[in-house]
């Protein structure tokens, strides 16, 4: 391990999450929340200086090897979220540090899962930093700094690896700090947009700004105690709208931009999220039918908990553990598919379940023409045996950090339903699951030490399960 | 497909059942159970005219693809099960064909999942014929059939591929005839044991073989409405002890034979197994230490339901639903887990298992030194690449299985704990599994849809699911 460089790294996300912690600051100030801004101020500065403290570690050579590349991330995201929690004890918010870790971190990985039974008594500050650090966590924090800072050259491919959600990365232009920048772009155009809307049809700004935050990030935070639930038809139509797009991979709008339309709308990924989409929205409007008012009211539920769940955002506009079981099942699985990879959503991916499905028909055909030579494609390229082994192994190591999560919370004694959708919504990002964490309930209920778990799930979730296992495997820690 | 070859093999799986059915008349007969043993007489004559009718469809040649091995055993399984089913309608044991036909497929595939509310008002004729399927299908039909049989040469290893349990075929001697020789060999003395040693503790004849078929074939039907619970402690230790045997693999036993010693104790797979064993029975043992009288009885419970589970047998000694969560999550996983490949129990297997973990371990170690060469081994031989993506293949298909089982049984509504425990119970051929499909219930919640999921799935789970998903793909049935 290269310790120099890390604390290099790390220097810089402490400078960042110093001038990120400013906004709620200024929040704080405009509501005229003393305590509160300055709280936020404080841990600003207690960032700045020790992200200048670290810088001075002398650091011998800048070439980022894939072990410091997913170290990095991986303690780039802890540290962060440490940090981040501070301002939330602080200001009184959330007074237990563990809780106020626990929410940061579901910030951050844009989970959205919460320990708080109402979010109103909030301060505004709190609200908006809840709701920021979504937007942070939705693109990449790392992908945030490599798009303001020329930080170290051509070797920022393995931080970028290890940020990025799905099976390949897909750099959109040869250099890193160009997809970097263009992807921030094109989120930012998008979070603009949202937030225009929404004010259009008379959200306050506040309200927009931080709902737009949730959205676009994928995280699912509201500032209202019914999540979506009041809001008005009209307004919960354009989140369940920005929530769908902000799960589409996000090659398909630099395609648009680059005017590649025909490239952009035969992407395989994206025609089967849509599809799905769809699909899982049609079995639950019949399955709830008789549960609304209007159809109109039933149709609009329906796309809105798909959108929110398949993308992993987790707002909610109805408590769906009402639902009856077909529906809820359906959202189960949806949780796991997740959205599209290179998208802010978590989850396993489309295009990860595209591929096991193709493997899968490749052997049934090979054990029927054992003679036939078939190579699985995908958007009409051939796909490497090397992505299908990462993505099996991305299937094993998911299945294995499931089951041993739910064998460590089973300690807290609580029912089946409730440990395994806690478990499915931390690991893919989503936010509320079923039972005593349904969207109505929060995470409070759990242990100090099922918490701890359940944010590991969170942050092994956010970056693709490899960083957070390998700063466990003691070899990561010898020095060179 | 070689429609002919097909045909040729069902009729002799015909003409076999035909002569199975006549132990059950016989002890119809023996308790003067005069309906009874014509019904099992009249069946058996049914199914031996079919069988002589099948094979005068002349057969062009012998030679045994993948494709016809594979759509041979799935048929074979599915006729066996759809006439084996008839006698439980016509004794009256059963009225119902469906539900009589899943108790059918529960016994062959040696799940015990029931429908029955009860089984004391079962004739004996009926009990032992379900028993007997458990004792029938734990070793495999068709490697029974070889056992005996010289059915078409050196081509049978496809049957046994699709019939044996595990990731690799582990052909003990290099003639299948004389493996399925030696396997049935074993298996005959090992029920003897049991029978004997029941026997010599007290239990009545009929009890003892009946429960030694559930235990050696680890199936888990048993002739009490409380499964083993009224037995006598003594009685449920020799249980308990021979589901543990039956669950190793059998190239173990070779191998003692064999007097390789050396080789049978180091198997990885059994040491794992075993491991696994004393763990989860000491985390259970840990967990509900104050729910019986005496420190015996707790240990006595935890190591018969641990045995029960991950054999996938599935008897019960207490209900285990009762049981605080932690002891249920560690039970949920023994149930994905389950016994030794090459054994008669079902599930994942360990092998698979640990394959996995292996393959984990070798990413993340080439994460950390790219440049490191690493072999996966197995008992200290290299494993093939073959091998490692079948199993990742496997466990993809594992997964597809069981959600898709699991969202099509969500139109039955029951609650998420009963449809996921009841399906991971059925694939994994366990039996019992929580809530209102736990040890003191049974499958008759379900609708008639709904059971022929779960029908498919013990089938799936006892034949590793290709044989059973390759009858399902149009091209397979095209002829040369």
């Amino acid at each position: 391990m290269n310790f120099s460089i890390v604390s290099y790294i790390l220097s810089w996300i402490l400078r960042f999450e110093a001038g990120f912690l400013l906004l709620p600051a200024f929040v704080g100030f405009l509501y005229g929340e003393g305590r509160a801004a300055v709280s936020y101020v404080g841990t600003a500065l207690l960032c700045f200086l020790l992200g200048i403290l670290l810088n001075r570690w002398k650091h011998s050579h800048f070439q980022l090897y894939a072990r410091e590349g997913f170290t990095s991330v991986a303690l780039g995201w802890i540290v962060i979220s440490l940090f981040g929690a501070i301002p939330f004890v602080t200001t009184g918010d959330i007074p237990n540090y563990i809780d106020a870790l626990f929410e940061t971190i579901s910030g951050f990985t844009t989970t959205g899962a919460s320990i708080l039974p109402a979010v109103e008594p909030l301060t505004h500050a709190g609200l908006f930093w809840r709701s920021f650090t979504h937007w942070i966590g939705g693109m990449g924090v790392f992908v945030f700094i490599m798009s303001v800072l020329p930080l170290m050259g051509g070797s920022t491919m393995n931080l970028m690896k290890a940020e990025s959600p799905g099976p390949s990365v897909g750099k959109l232009v040869p250099k890193v700090k160009d997809t970097a920048k263009i992807l921030y772009e094109i989120y930012i155009v998008i979070t603009l947009l949202e937030i225009v809307l929404l004010c259009a049809f008379g959200m306050k700004l506040f309200d927009s700004m931080t709902i737009t935050f949730g959205t676009v990030g994928t995280g699912g935070f509201g500032v209202l105690n019914d999540s979506l639930g009041s809001y008005s038809p009209a307004q919960q139509i354009i989140v369940t709208i920005f929530m769908i797009l902000s799960g589409i991979n996000y090659s398909f709008y630099f395609c648009l931009i680059m005017r590649q339309f025909k490239d952009a709308f035969s992407m395989e990924e994206v025609r089967w999220y849509l599809g799905i989409i769809l699909g899982a929205a049609a079995i639950i409007i019949l399955d709830i039918h008789d549960m609304y008012q209007s159809i109109g009211e039933t149709i609009r539920h329906a796309f809105f908990q798909v959108g929110s769940i398949i993308t992993t955002t987790g707002f909610s506009t109805v408590d769906f553990d009402l639902w009856p079981q077909l529906s809820k099942t359906v959202l189960v699985i949806l949780m796991f598919i997740g959205a599209c990879a290179g998208s802010t959503g978590g989850g396993i991916k489309v295009s990860r379940i595209l591929l096991l499905f193709k493997s899968i028909g490749k052997e049934l055909s090979l054990m029927i023409h054992p003679r036939l030579v078939k190579r699985i494609k995908m958007d009409d390229r051939n796909v490497g045996d090397e992505v299908l082994r990462s993505t099996f192994v991305y299937i094993a190591v998911y299945c294995v950090i499931l089951f041993t999560s739910l064998l460590l919370i089973g300690v807290d004694e609580l029912d089946f339903t409730t440990n395994f959708t806690a478990v499915a919504a931390t690991l893919n990002n989503i936010g509320p699951g079923l039972e005593m964490v349904g969207p109505t309930q929060n995470f409070a209920v759990y242990s100090g030490f099922s918490k701890l778990v359940l944010m590991f799930d969170m942050l092994a979730g956010r970056l693709e399960l490899f960083p957070m296992l390998i700063i466990l495997v003691p070899s990561c820690w010898k020095k060179y």
